[in-house]
């Protein structure tokens, strides 16, 4: 594997106070990680330089084509100072698979890794330590060349920024509300809802100015085809704890498979939990809440790690949920996943990856 | 009105060589307009500068979420040295219904075509004159928060670049091959389809890909829910002439509204060639191409004007159009809209905008 050279700022920037409560994405830390792309060449000249702004032609394809990828993952700091990243071989694989989609080239797996490592260890310091706080880490591709025809570019850069953050809603876990979406639609098989990519973002806007403006914090979409299945919300995939079993929308081309949503089902499979990856319609989502069956509804991602469902509002219909309060298997799920990440439970193997 | 204030390049760029054939999309002159936007203070600051890199930071929203926003069209020269721009009212209406999809702020149409013409006029030694070459336009515009949640941008940049461009396809008028898709899906009704923005032609590459190296230059799209009725080609919209009937694909929520397909729509009609936009399924495609009812069929879009298909390809079947030769209505399409646009033909009122 090539070295990753290492640059180190001249002038360090100030963290932020202890006093004021981090929020999510705006501060990001003194250096970043960088690699080039050019085709026949590969990539090359992987270096972790001060954080700095980028330098690009006006006809970079990714002005124009939205040839881009992006990854998010955390890191911690335990009590006893250790570094760790949850579940990172999960990030880099799918970004693989984003990238595959995309005809973006593939970033191998052990420079993807090293990288990932590199650039947070030279970052330490900036790890916060309060409850509910972590480092974000961005890892994301764009597409370079200056070029206005429609292909695959033949250049790209990929590189990793960091952010000090609190809680992503800053009601923390206080359920939210969510609304379900029957005009606008996020992806459908055959396209490129499966990739972490700027495209499935931007459709996502419109909807979300809605919801807000009616009071929502999310968006749970319906499938593109039929308008009846459940997909997932905004920035998170979506359980429900029905009659006691645990039911999240089966991965089908156009749901982001996500690793917190793997994460949830493997703990609740480990649990002994009934889950089932399905189908399921808007219209057993909102029989269920109507009667009562529903008894626990969460998003799961990692920006929030899990975030209780409160309401959810379709059509004219608005259905609490568990009383508007955090459910028992959620609280469990949260609590489980945070434990694991800061290293104060032991997760399945491979889970807690030590930077050193 | 806000002024336009124009700053003038000091090291002007050595102009492409007349010996030399353009290709498309690959140079740029000197100068490019900006402006910006910043929310409460609306547009500000719009200028022509000289061509220059962008200063972004890595955090700015179009890297990750993909709110852009581009337009394509162009200028010519006619005989007498006028400077022609062809229907940009279209395209300023185009690119506020795609901001408003993709929840960027509306761009004051006044300021819009001033800043066009104004560009233009700048580098107006740049509009190449040899038959198939003209000076292409590209407005775009990207979201510039430094910030990772999701939601749309408070600020941006509208900017607009130049390039003498040659034929789109190297083949020039020579037919093209065609692939229908009918694993991909484009787009669907409820996303991003109609809008003119990255995400729509990142989706497509992974098809485009696999068109090529079949030896297809275009991909045919089916609609995402059906599977089945005829949307758009990658970059084009499609034209079928069946039994002296000119059809092509009603604009529906998915399709992008070309144009150029517009101004093949009009002229048609003036023609009193009956046409019909109207849902077309692949199964009446390929019925009318076996029999040979098939006469014509085309793609339209700014970049290649009007490009004759010669041979459609679906499943295993290959079919031949036309017998590989540019049909009648085709090359008349084609004549009259590059007449046009050259000032050798008059158009309908209010299609050729002289920049003075």
């Amino acid at each position: 594997m090539q070295t990753i050279r290492i640059e180190r700022t001249a002038c360090p920037k100030e963290k932020p106070g202890k006093e004021n409560p981090l929020t999510f994405g705006t501060i990001f830390t003194d250096h970043m990680f960088e690699v080039d792309y050019e085709e026949g060449k590969g990539w090359y000249d992987p270096r972790v330089v001060p954080y700095h702004k980028l330098e690009l032609e006006p006809s970079s394809m990714v002005f124009h084509y939205g040839q881009e990828m992006f990854e998010g993952l955390k890191a911690y700091k335990t009590e006893e100072g250790k570094i760790l990243l949850f579940r990172p071989d999960k990030n880099i694989e799918r970004a693989n698979r984003s990238n595959d989609r995309l005809c973006i080239p593939e970033i191998p797996e052990e420079l993807f890794l090293e990288a990932l490592k590199t650039v947070v260890s030279v970052d330490q310091d900036w790890i916060p330590t309060k409850p509910g706080t972590s480092l974000y880490i961005r890892p994301f591709v764009i597409a370079t060349d200056p070029f206005l025809g429609v292909r695959p570019s033949h250049t790209y850069k990929f590189m990793i920024i960091l952010s000090p953050v609190g809680a992503y809603y800053a009601s923390g876990l206080d359920p939210v509300k969510i609304w379900i979406e029957d005009d606008y639609v996020r992806a459908v098989k055959g396209g490129i809802g499966e990739a972490k990519t700027g495209g499935n973002y931007v459709a996502s806007l419109a909807a979300q100015v809605k919801a807000h403006d009616e009071g929502y914090s999310q968006v749970l979409w319906l499938d593109g085809v039929h308008r009846k299945y459940i997909e997932e919300v905004g920035a998170m995939n979506i359980f429900f704890k029905i009659n006691g079993v645990v039911i999240t929308p089966e991965l089908n081309g156009s749901i982001l498979p996500g690793v917190t949503r793997d994460s949830v089902l493997s703990l609740c499979r480990e649990w002994g939990i009934k889950v089932e990856e399905r189908k399921i319609s808007v219209d057993e989502v909102v029989a269920a809440a109507r009667s009562g069956e529903m008894e626990e509804c969460f998003g799961t991602g990692t920006a929030a790690v899990v975030s209780p469902v409160g309401e959810l509002r379709f059509e004219e219909e608005r259905m609490s949920i568990g009383g508007g309060k955090i459910g028992e298997l959620t609280q469990r799920c949260y609590d489980t996943i945070t434990g694991i990440q800061l290293g104060r439970l032991t997760g399945p193997a491979g889970w807690s990856v030590e930077v050193k």
